[in-house]
């Protein structure tokens, strides 16, 4: 991660002044979040981030986002709103770029998370998906399970090989698995879709923070949970499954949603958390093969999922998602 | 510039024990500085940021910049002193790296001077100098004139008529100029020797924050009027000299110190001008040549220096330092 759009302090200077917000008195490019251009920026009033958008995120998706994050934070969640300049406006162009001003929210992104923090993310998951139950907004999923397919066939049966022998293979019997298997008619709403530890800014255990919403979209409510899960409940490397932070995530999940039946099908959620062990499996070697071992980006090692799906895979694991 | 070495929430955390600086609630990583790896940390009580020291700097040189800028900050200047633990250790080792909890300060790096920004500067400069005049530590400048012989011949003269036809016959010429009338008896001091606007803080028209001290070095007083003059006073690609800027700049020099009679002689710093020019020429042209096109590191185009090099060159243009 790192700043690919340079601005300078008199832009950003310029650039506020359009907002009602202070003057500037510090600017920090910071490295953080998909392949956004990031800037922490401090006024004599109050702290913010201001987002350049690059080619990761589509601006006609920001629409979506900010109804999404708008939502939210009117029903009280932690997430960080894009603020309007005086005019109303949320989204601006600056420095070539589509931009946001967006609030600041304290808190750090652990990387060993314990059962209690585990328990609090379930539980702002929950509260996250009730909220959610009555949104409007509808985008389709660009790493849904139609889009695996196409990644699989990117990456090409050789390079998945060389990546670890008969990955390939692997992977083909997966998709078909998950075709045949896949709750289609499993309940869907908006979700985060991409609820890593990174994403997740806490005080102790408080969750004060659910950030970096460029995935979000409109899929089954219990992906989102399948995606936390395979995030949050194994080592880094995924040869570590995590039976105490697997059993909190969930239960404060299911305290704090507990309309949400759909959670409670352990035969359901095991076959959505093979695909999200798929979809990182599949990113990550995409990413892999497609950067020079040499560039600045660090690649995150695709087995580290591949350990996961095979996890969820085992029969006997299903009964990691009873309640 | 990026985050080289990765640091988790909790090792910061544990790490800030050791000091009496509140609890952890906020890490950015920020892209800043020559190549060391930059936290901004926020407690309950202040922010800091949290250097890992990467390749470029020699923990052996660390004591060097400690005390000066603990010199500094006792004079008044507005530098950020590396903090001292309950134990009164500086120096740390986190994340297998030699690291430094330092003082956040407020300001930002503008990217187009004014002439008052500028007159703030070279009186920050000149204040400086004037607090270093007793100050007793010494290291070599391993950027000095010496050193761009060898620079040179790293680079190759193929290599260099690549970036502009001619450039290795006007770099040797200019070698043996200087060699020739190089001020070797002019004072030397401690000196910032990187005082790019990069590496100062302002707000408005005031210097809150001189930074970066990592080539600090002893070398000659002037060479460090000299690079500021080369950074400051010349558009970003060296064709277009500022000449409000640049008097302005002088001026501020030498009222806030006005002992410096080495900084009044303009046939002296025109010459140090050139090597000022000549140095980053130099280093600016060995990472092009090092650095792939395509590697997400930003390569600064040495040819910004040549043009600056070729002004000062021109016998008409010492007449910018007079006073």
């Amino acid at each position: 991660m790192a700043v690919y759009t340079r601005v300078s302090a008199e832009e950003i200077s310029g650039f506020l002044e359009r907002y009602d917000v202070g003057t500037l008195t510090s600017v920090k490019g910071i490295a953080e979040g998909v392949e956004n251009s990031n800037y922490l920026i401090e006024t004599d009033q109050a702290r913010f981030i201001l987002t350049l958008y690059e080619k990761r995120v589509n601006p006609d998706d920001l629409p979506f986002f900010i109804a999404l994050l708008d939502h939210l934070a009117a029903r009280g969640l932690p997430v960080p709103p894009m603020l309007a300049d005086r005019y109303g406006q949320k989204i601006q162009h600056l420095a070539g770029r589509t931009a946001c001003l967006i609030q600041f929210l304290p808190g750090v992104s652990v990387s060993h998370p314990t059962a209690q923090q585990a328990f609090a993310t379930g539980a702002a998951l929950g509260r996250m998906h009730d909220a959610l139950a009555d949104f409007q907004g509808h985008r389709p999923n660009s790493m849904n399970k139609a889009s695996w397919h196409a990644l699989a066939e990117a990456c090409g049966p050789e390079a998945l090989d060389a990546i670890a022998e008969g990955l390939a293979d692997r992977v083909s019997q997966e998709l078909v698995f998950l075709d045949s298997n896949w709750p289609v008619s499993a309940p869907q709403s908006a979700i985060h879709a991409d609820l890593f530890p990174d994403n997740v800014l806490m005080l102790g255990d408080d969750v004060t923070g659910l950030i970096d919403f460029y995935f979000s979209c409109t899929d089954i409510r219990g992906y989102d949970l399948a995606v936390t899960h395979a995030a949050w409940c194994f080592s880094e490397d995924g040869s570590q499954f995590l039976p105490q932070v697997s059993s909190h995530l969930l239960t404060g999940y299911r305290q704090s949603f507990p309309g949400a039946e759909d959670s409670d099908d352990p035969a359901v959620l095991s076959i959505l958390a093979r695909g999200a062990a798929l979809r990182f499996l599949l990113t990550r070697a995409y990413d892999w093969i497609n950067t020079p071992a040499d560039a600045m980006v660090t690649r995150k090692d695709p087995l580290a999922f591949f350990r996961r799906l095979e996890f969820y895979a085992r029969p006997e694991n299903q009964t990691i998602f009873a309640s």
